[in-house]
């Protein structure tokens, strides 16, 4: 069902420098099922991380936050992420964080260093306890696996409801050295910024400090996984991972270095296409749907109408049967939450087609111009508001009868 | 499909002395339909009413507004409410206003009495011009059929995508007298409060001067068709409208007359109902759910928890498959924006089922006690904060494959 998504050669996934994952099967939900993912990093690299902001945030996230903030403060390099599919280990209380933490401790055991110097990662159901025994007694074969071309089985490891592994590489020239990016992303239900279901890793074999690397995931989330819906669910164990291997120097020493322009050009535009795979195998997804919204005041003005746009299930069920019952994106802009909105200003596209002018419908609009783009597997809204210059986008996908479906079964 | 609804006998529902409604068949969407209602009012009727907050609010509620005001103002009765369905008239611009207002002029002429007594209501599709010809061409048929016994038939024809028409009445002594109340109501998709696609007229013979009767509206909907949602999505029409047609006068002369509580809590009750009947009848509902929020610091935050539960399509499709998937009710607390929330003081229970404490999956719960509460057609979801003393409870549905079916098929 996936829009326009295929499965990447393993050959177009660029290795990274000092930047090595190995998978195996931990047997966490389901028998025979490569469900754990370790991703072992120099102990050069910088690591920066975002997550998700929902209150009961699971245990692996609290951890991966502590974690972090004292690698920097004790200049202990992050040396592993540990990732497990199959059980979210969220709303778990204090036996998840233990759970969590034993997993961190064996791991750290076997690569000689500390359990802090470990990022614990994890997907699935929620409220059931994490099986804490199983995925330690697969941590031999993950780091037996360990490989830099190991990218497709990484990103095909940490799939739940995702249909496809979602992988992407990009390769900038700076000066005389390349350097290289890799990432995977995983998620397709429980979508919903700040941040999604959703796992991404980034990882570039340049040498970034802490600092340029921190302001780098801040513009690239903003700006890719921080513009997706699914279904308006934010879910408990959202993350997103930028590490740079410090393989490859390229000068980059603060924000405003020539190097990094380019760099954060080429990793915004890497985490702009792994989180619009996440869209593309939306749960139930038929369409790949952008909406942007422009001439607003501000730029939230913009995005808390193009979400409203994205979340309504009417809107995306007209999308689903290719209907142009457009006057449901109307209610959506009208209920949107900008009060002082003229809605006798606002026009509305779809594609090429304007359907709305001055809040109504446009004379030369034709039902038949509007049937046209609703066929397509790809289609633009444009909202324009006539309020300032400011303007957002964020892409999303349909609801299908498939989406009910996959969650109606995710469990059994 | 609709939980636990059924259609009342015509004998069921009093008529209120002084209101009268008549039906016709319009053929505004479809052929050999009934969709023109006009309930005519006694002079002596005071109205009060309250519309959608969508910033797109349609042509007859931005008429319905001005002329409330107006009746107010001048002192002018409100003399018909003329309903149709089939057609929103909403984002049709000036024209739109244009024809609702030839609607109300031609029922004015025939009524003799100026336009600014009518109060216009239209439900259907949006961004389609209203045929107010065809509307204007049946008005002496609707006239023609005015009886002070004929609100099933109001029910009747003011359904859209309901299955079954909606419609109550309450009785209550007052002194040596009897007030009565009839209500009838439509809404099954575009359900989200202030207000819902939902249009809710609710008469009493009582006498009630105008500053009351405001205050009765605004209580009652507060604690009824404010308290409901379906899919999230506010529509651009709705309208709730309470008249007093002053047949029976009990004394009520202010808000703290004696009589007062008593009618207060009849009309509020039956608003409940009507709300409620509207969820059950939710498109595509198998399920009936309470969510109550309690011990919350204000009654916002615990509003803002329970929708975002009723709100959540995985939650919505957990209750569809009846599979206690609960977690997803952590994660839906977890995102609804109550920024401080200590997730370790968070208990949820289920019907009788006491499922999270403190947080994390209470020791004693069993999969098979959440499993016997979700096969139920009517479940009450109860979250407990242990932040303050407030508390709210709203209404909602599943989201189930007939409602992508019915919401992908509506408009052919």
């Amino acid at each position: 069902m996936a829009v326009n998504l295929h499965t990447p050669a393993a050959s177009e996934l660029k290795p990274i420098s000092g930047i090595a994952l190995g998978v195996a099967q931990a047997h966490i939900r389901k028998p025979h099922h490569t469900d754990l993912l370790v991703i072992c990093l120099s102990s050069e690299a910088t690591v920066s991380g975002v997550f998700t902001q929902n209150r009961f945030c699971a245990a692996p996230v609290q951890i991966c936050k502590a974690h972090l903030a004292q690698s920097v403060r004790d200049n202990q390099p992050i040396r592993a992420l540990l990732v497990n599919t199959g059980n979210a280990n969220a709303g778990t209380g204090e036996q998840g964080f233990q759970n969590a933490m034993t997993t961190c401790q064996q791991l750290a055991e076997q690569m000689h260093c500390a359990p802090s110097q470990i990022l614990p990662f994890s997907t699935g159901v929620i409220l059931e306890p994490l099986p804490a025994d199983r995925i330690v007694a697969a941590l031999p074969a993950a780091l037996a696996d360990l490989r830099e071309d190991n990218w497709l089985s990484g990103a095909q490891a940490i799939m739940t409801t995702d249909t496809l592994p979602k992988a992407a590489s990009r390769q900038v020239r700076i000066g005389e050295k390349t350097v290289s990016i890799t990432g995977i992303s995983k998620g397709a239900g429980m979508i919903h910024p700040n941040m999604a279901t959703m796992l991404g890793f980034v990882a570039t074999d340049a040498k970034i400090p802490q600092a340029v690397l921190d302001s780098m995931l801040k513009h690239a989330v903003s700006r890719s996984f921080n513009c997706i819906t699914v279904d308006g669910d934010t879910s408990t164990n959202d993350s997103f991972i930028l590490v740079a291997s410090g393989a490859v120097d390229v000068g980059i020493t603060d924000k405003d270095s020539a190097a990094c322009d380019a760099l954060l050009s080429a990793i915004t535009s890497l985490a702009e296409e792994l989180a619009q795979k996440i869209v593309r195998d939306g749960e139930g997804a038929t369409k790949f749907i952008t909406i942007t919204v422009e001439e607003g005041k501000d730029a939230a003005e913009c995005r808390l109408i193009a979400y409203a746009i994205a979340r309504s299930p009417l809107v995306k069920t007209a999308f689903f049967a290719s209907d142009p019952n457009l006057g449901r994106i109307l209610a959506a802009i009208g209920y949107a939450g900008v009060n002082d909105l003229d809605v006798g200003k606002v026009n509305l596209y779809l594609d090429d087609v304007w359907v709305t002018r001055a809040g109504g419908r446009h004379s030369d609009y034709r039902e038949e111009d509007g049937q046209r783009v609703m066929k397509q597997d790809e289609i633009t809204v444009r909202v324009t508001l006539a309020r300032g210059s400011q303007s957002a986008t964020i892409w999303t996908c349909d609801l299908s009868h498939d989406y009910v479906s996959i969650n109606a079964d995710y469990r059994s």
